[in-house]
């Protein structure tokens, strides 16, 4: 589909993140497997849980758009969730995989800040309403989870590092 | 490598991002020239002169791990640069063209920002002054270019939209 305007690149990005959103969906149980600290297997466990609210809120972003909620293969997330892959894999302390899990974990995190908030622009500029709550909605989220994955990190940092 | 030691998880990570930088070099020019807008082109083209000091600057902080500054495929930043070719093929109208790539840049650079956060708390962590040094100066101007990006978007995105 040729990008003539602004609402066929909105139209391009919101079918990458619903397919990012769908790929953690599948993912985040095996992260959950792969991680020991109680605390960090709950906040990966409740971030699934998360993940499948946005894959309905971005559902429902494209309403505005008039076109169907049809995913589009996201090379980028596929990548991450490789790389992320390749590591839990690597025979590891359980303590610094754990601190490898939330280092892959907040780049997935900041992979979708940045889309959200593009989309979450665009979505004003073209007078979405729908999709710019639901956007807002999920951009947030995922700044809380990088945050809470932040405040995580201190102590499993200082476990691994022992 | 295994991943017995939080250093082990420090010095693979650190190979990841040389090789997302050295990767970065080879892209830069390419969506320079994809680029239309002449403020977007220079911060590109400026980018790129910023991108050479930070492999050099990695290559530094490998003197704290005792170890050869050797690059390990970073699958993610492929993933991140597969995309943005990708879209930088599309058929589009040159403002639209300029905002995805913006897009796209964020992308990446919150990758690297991502990154380097973790890599500066552990080279904290870990006693490595001269990797810490290095890798900040690095984060720094991430998050100065991916700043910097938001406000090139501004007028990018409303002529996007007319």
């Amino acid at each position: 589909m040729p990008l003539d305007t602004l609402a066929d690149a909105f139209y391009d990005e919101l079918r990458d993140i619903l397919h990012a959103e769908k790929a953690l969906v599948k993912a985040l149980p095996k992260v959950a497997k792969a991680a020991t600290n109680p605390e960090l297997v709950a906040a990966v466990e409740s971030h699934l849980e998360e993940t499948k609210k946005h894959v309905a809120r971005c559902e429902e972003a494209f309403t505005d758009t008039g076109k169907a909620a049809r995913a589009k293969t996201c090379v980028a997330m596929e990548g991450l969730l490789k790389e992320a892959e390749n590591m839990m894999g690597e025979e590891a302390d359980p303590e610094v995989m754990d601190a490898v899990i939330i280092c892959c974990a907040q780049k997935v995190e900041h992979y979708e800040i940045a889309t959200y908030g593009t989309l979450c622009t665009w979505a004003d500029l073209l007078g979405y309403p729908t999709a710019l709550k639901a956007l807002k909605q999920n951009l947030a989220e995922e700044e809380a989870t990088d945050k809470k994955l932040s405040s995580l990190s201190r102590s499993i940092n200082l476990s691994a590092k022992a």
